[in-house]
């Protein structure tokens, strides 16, 4: 458990599980997005990472293959191999061994890790299954910047049962996210757009309000260089559930049921949702009022009940809001275009807090990032706790 | 005047005069603040920019330590001496000799400058005044935006008769600059207001509303490590007079008549001004009304007499409009600080364009730079014209 125990090469190898990690973040589903890298007296025999959908785990991609390792099938009998992973690896069978068991199997020395992982059916279990084999375990505890940006939603999720939530923000460089008559197609550049998609590629859900999704008519879809990775599972707040009146919004043209889930707080009678074919193609769920907006925390609740452990909310106005009125939100990405509009036009944020609010209890946030994409600006701000 | 005639020994010595005219950006008074580099058989043996206040000339000074140089002394005849300036050297003669006829006394073989000078005593008559003596004359053309960024002032000036105008904003991450109460102490940290010391040390004269000053109650005064540097004059926008109200203000602690300007459409009779104390410490200058704004075409006119050629635009909001409005700025640099604050709080920028204006038609601006200064941003948009 102390630094002492990692070594300048252990870093070096933790950093490379950390990288592998980073490839499939948003791909994995309800599983944790992790790196492994095996090593044979300091020479890499095995590098895995979780496999797109969760399975398989990234130790049991590096056993693979350092399994296959000339050096490997050659000293069998050693014990120089360390096993690097960027979490504690599970104790809790499915319909394949836990990767504590596997690597036991494998044989190993040493296992060094980054975090221990807090699903309760491991939670401290791998690295005990591990100990009791004889194998020396270690949480390194280094790299927590990099490794939780990989894994905050995961650890969200396993901790508090509530995803990791971003708010992405496209804006003028007064705040502005449409004119009076609700244009906002192009406020930011090309490139800003691309990173929007990067977004979406590594969220596994997208959330968007009613108004959003009649005014732009978007697709929320992956596209360019992220074509070929499977769209995510959209969340429409829809209170009064008006979106049945606009079936023929891209949202709706391939959707399926499984992809396009409307929360609304209208029950719906079972003879509506057999006599209308919009109803077989998406998916109703019921969230409760408080005062004029649907409860966030229901809403979450359903989210994650898809399995969404990273939930980007792509707005608008109203809907960005919400999240910062009840302080549901984790980080904003803000997308600054290099446009000024009038003040009149439609802002980012409504109010959130009184009228008389002091400028010291207006929230602070944590700028953690900062890029110029030609005239535009993308900054992350991260919600102070 | 091509591009051959440079070497890259000349580009090496015209990049050292760009940094040493640097250095005395908004303290050269209506004089352009100029770098001059003076070498024989490429090494430097004098190094000169414009003094504080205008006056000597950047030339003088480099001339003034290469006639006291070692080699210079030993070789006097020699014709190996460049001279590299960033403007053109004046032609015209004044309480002492042009510099051109300075240089043409001195002895070069070469001159190697930026930019031709527009002031019309100047605009080739110094090139021509050399060239008559036997001086070889280049004018490079390269270090464009750098020699742009530090002569914009004078140029423009000399150019259109108008200072170049920066407008100055702090503003939390959603574009607001003050609470619904006029709280704004602080939105933005301390590393910017320290940035904001430089931009008013690097310009002519500062112009700010009179609300700004009854609500803030500004100094808009150098200080930390600006302190040595002489304050700036200050123009007040005040329609009505209404400043001669509030003269406990700071602002008006130490104000002296050729410190403190205010602009007002309000015409005075010679009896008010006898009897008050207040405007024989005050500058009063007027300006007719434009609709519900003052004459701003006059008040830069107002601005350029008193010698401004940076002017720095500290706000607020209806300010900051008119110069919108009116397409009169160069250049916004917006401090963003890490607060979001409720819409209803007091925006950077009110309605400047029809309500009904579309998206195509607001402002574009280029982003030129970017910084991070810890959890704020300094963003650099320069307008497009």
């Amino acid at each position: 458990m102390i630094a002492s125990e990692v070594s300048t090469d252990d870093k070096k190898f933790l950093k490379l599980a950390v990288n592998l990690a980073r490839r499939n973040v948003g791909l994995t589903g309800k599983n944790p997005s992790v790196g492994c890298i095996i090593t044979y007296e300091d020479i890499i025999i095995g590098r895995g990472n979780t496999q797109i959908g969760g399975r398989p785990h990234a130790e049991v991609m590096a056993i693979k293959q350092a399994s296959e390792h000339y050096l490997f099938k050659k000293n069998r009998k050693t014990k120089n191999i360390n096993v690097y992973i960027t979490l504690e690896p599970c104790a809790h069978e499915t319909t394949s061994p836990s990767c504590a068991k596997e690597i036991v199997n494998f044989g190993a020395n040493r296992v060094i890790y980054l975090a221990t992982d807090p699903d309760n059916r491991t939670n401290g279990k791998g690295k005990l299954l591990m100990e009791e084999a004889g194998i020396k375990c270690v949480e390194a505890k280094i790299y927590k910047n990099e490794n939780s940006d990989i894994l905050k939603g995961y650890l969200k999720q396993k901790k508090i049962g509530l995803p990791y939530i971003t708010l992405k923000i496209g804006s003028t460089m007064n705040g502005k996210i449409a004119t009076k008559n609700g244009e906002s197609k192009w406020i930011t550049n090309s490139t800003c757009r691309k990173r929007v998609q990067l977004l979406r590629s590594e969220c596994d859900g997208i959330l968007i309000g009613k108004n959003s999704i009649i005014v732009d008519n978007p697709r929320l879809n992956l596209r360019d260089q992220f074509e070929e990775i499977e769209n995510k599972p959209i969340f429409i707040l829809d209170t009064n559930l008006e979106l049945s009146g606009f079936q023929s919004l891209s949202i709706f043209e391939k959707a399926g049921k499984d992809k396009v889930h409307i929360i609304t707080s209208k029950e719906l009678k079972e003879k509506t949702i057999n006599e209308s074919d919009f109803f077989t193609r998406v998916s109703i769920e019921n969230a409760k009022m408080v005062q004029d907006s649907l409860n966030l925390q229901e809403i979450l609740k359903i989210v994650s009940r898809v399995g969404v452990n990273r939930l980007l909310v792509e707005g608008g106005a109203k809907v960005w809001t919400s999240f910062l009125k009840t302080g549901f939100f984790d980080e904003i990405v803000m997308f600054t275009g290099n446009k000024i509009m009038n003040d009149s036009a439609t802002s980012c944020f409504n109010d959130f807090l009184p009228i008389d609010t002091q400028l010291g209890d207006f929230p602070n946030l944590t700028l953690t990032s900062l890029l110029k994409w030609k005239d535009n600006i993308e900054a992350k701000w991260i919600a102070n706790s």
